[in-house]
């Protein structure tokens, strides 16, 4: 058979708070047609459907007309686990009606053990659980994470029906894969990396949790990585799905167009306002900018803001140490060397006589009325 | 055909901080019983199936558990609309999956011209809604609710099938009912009271919102009331359910019998506390209490508590005047006179002459103390 495999969908996640409810519409749209083009017999979702367990009202509402228009429009079984984002009870809010048309939705780590057959593949969904989780459905002590997958593993072996290819779908952090910024040290949540060894078993295992598709090493075992970029170390990452032939045993990317990427951009203040740079993108793209300026340039980002109108970042090129002396350094002036220095960066001249005297006069009237 | 009438089951809800889920089960299996017992067609839940728009995990996991043993164990089709309490989208979750098992959850104005036909009868299930939804709607000035409802019931009856009799569901307020202190101001959200003759072209309302079943006086336009006692005021009032036979036209009330039921006493404290009173009901019975002395008792509510573990109110019989003239009178009087009258009230006697002294010493070595 082959499937579609998708992850991460963090639906609600919002970029510096941008909403990107547009994006992922777009986005799930896009991986829709390519279940379609690609003739899948099912569509695997390895966990974050949503990016918060208390998801807003428009979050649930987009999820369940996602998941609507691949079960129920195009008739697609879809095979669904909670990932760490998800809250587990929320999701699996009327899954027992779910099941008549296909749609499996796993949350507890007890369901990862009720393999689904479909054509030649036993899939095992096993969801997002603590090791808690673990140690209490195995009624023992558990050392680690890895020690409760190979329990899970051997567990789901002993099920494993031989006439079928077997398939896991999970959502934890495998090790020797990467990670980027969106997948905080709080999201990866206590989850120590499982050595890829542990599922040698699976003819194939279809991941979530992390957003980069690569992040994985070994050739059967997958990240589909994100729905959308979604953080600025994501900037250079493709997205997209992977389709998985169980038969053939291969696996084809099929990349997703994003509606608005994120753009790095990097040169003087002079270079990024113009109109090469920012004629180069649209209004609508995020962008990081990194400025190479040697001197400070006043009110940076604002200014920016207007050739850049979805600036997330703005960083500086200068080594943060010479930035910090230069902060020490203004702190010692007094309060004429201070506005001498603006003067001389806003107008690109120093002060003459007579502009120095008068702002003298004026500092000193401000003085005393300070001490009044 | 004959169907059972419920609403208001506010799954979620807590009484004075007690939690109510135990409550909440017992309540729903006898439902379920009498469903089976009484062989109806279908049951019809009203709206408020939540007490909150935001539930909890535990107040989901009840409700879809509830759900799915009506609809998928015992086989009923299930007639649900929001109330002004659930939160419409969150309910919806799932409503295009639970369809085909003739579970139907209708939360938006639109749907409640789409009728649902079962047996002999035509349903229309109008869920709760806000004055403005009824002006987007229509795309016109709408007055108020009355008009809303005049309009809304003329396009239900456009869609009447004349060999069918024809059922409304709804969420609102009928003219003429009772109110009682759980559907407070806020509750009743801003919906104006409807005349009754405006549902007259139906054979059967089948309404939510009020919490007594005798909220409506007219024969066909049913209360269900709400699953439990939801306060003081409704101790009094039976719960239950209707069942309602659409051919003979009749309506039979099943009632609750409660868990543990909301119990009125009043009698002088010696009263309360005797045997004969508290051993009349469980320590799990909640009570609201009325104490008749003529004069205080001391920390009377906690002392009580240890005869009625789950009381949740006391009250004095005494006018609120004479009370409020005690604590004029009390803000006027000097520590010792403070002391000496406490002294009196706890112990039954006056202060002795040298009691007095040695309050009057202690007194005047603290105010010593505060002046430093």
């Amino acid at each position: 058979m082959r499937f579609l495999h998708t992850a991460d969908w963090h639906i609600g996640k919002k970029l510096h708070d941008y909403s990107l409810v547009e994006e992922q519409l777009e986005a799930f749209s896009q991986i829709k047609k390519i279940a379609q083009t690609e003739q899948v017999d099912a569509v695997v979702i390895a966990g974050d459907l949503y990016d918060r367990s208390l998801p807003s009202e428009t979050a649930v509402t987009l999820v369940d007309q996602m998941l609507y228009e691949l079960n129920l429009k195009a008739n697609l079984p879809l095979l669904v686990i909670s990932g760490n984002h998800d809250s587990a009870v929320r999701l699996a809010t009327g899954s027992d009606w779910y099941k008549q048309t296909d749609f499996y939705v796993h949350t507890k780590l007890s369901q990862a053990f009720e393999s689904i057959e479909l054509k030649d593949v036993q899939f095992f969904l096993l969801p997002y659980f603590e090791l808690q989780a673990a140690r209490n459905y195995f009624d023992e002590e558990i050392k680690n994470i890895t020690e409760a997958l190979q329990r899970i593993v051997a567990l789901m072996q002993e099920r494993f029906d031989p006439e079928k290819k077997h398939v896991l779908v999970a959502h934890f952090f495998v090790a020797g894969s990467l990670r980027t910024a969106s997948e905080t040290s709080l999201e990866i949540g206590g989850l120590d990396a499982v050595p890829a060894e542990v599922f040698q078993v699976f003819d194939h295992v279809a991941l979530g949790h992390l957003h980069d598709k690569d992040a994985s090493q070994a050739e059967h075992i997958k990240y589909s990585g994100s729905l959308l970029k979604y953080s600025i170390a994501e900037a250079t990452r493709e997205k997209g799905v992977w389709i998985v032939d169980t038969e053939s045993k291969t696996t084809k990317w099929c990349a997703l167009k994003p509606l608005h990427d994120i753009k790095l951009l990097k040169g003087t203040f002079a270079e990024l306002t113009a109109p090469k740079s920012f004629q180069s993108i649209t209004a609508e793209t995020f962008t990081a900018l990194e400025l190479t300026d040697e001197h400070p340039v006043i009110d940076a980002m604002s200014r920016l803001r207007q050739y850049y109108p979805r600036l997330l970042e703005l960083k500086w090129q200068k080594q943060p140490n010479s930035r910090s002396k230069q902060r020490q350094k203004v702190k010692q002036q007094t309060p004429l060397e201070l506005l001498a220095g603006f003067f001389e960066q806003t107008t690109g001249q120093e002060m003459t006589r007579l502009q120095a005297d008068l702002a003298k006069e004026c500092l000193e009237k401000l003085r005393q009325k300070e001490d009044v």
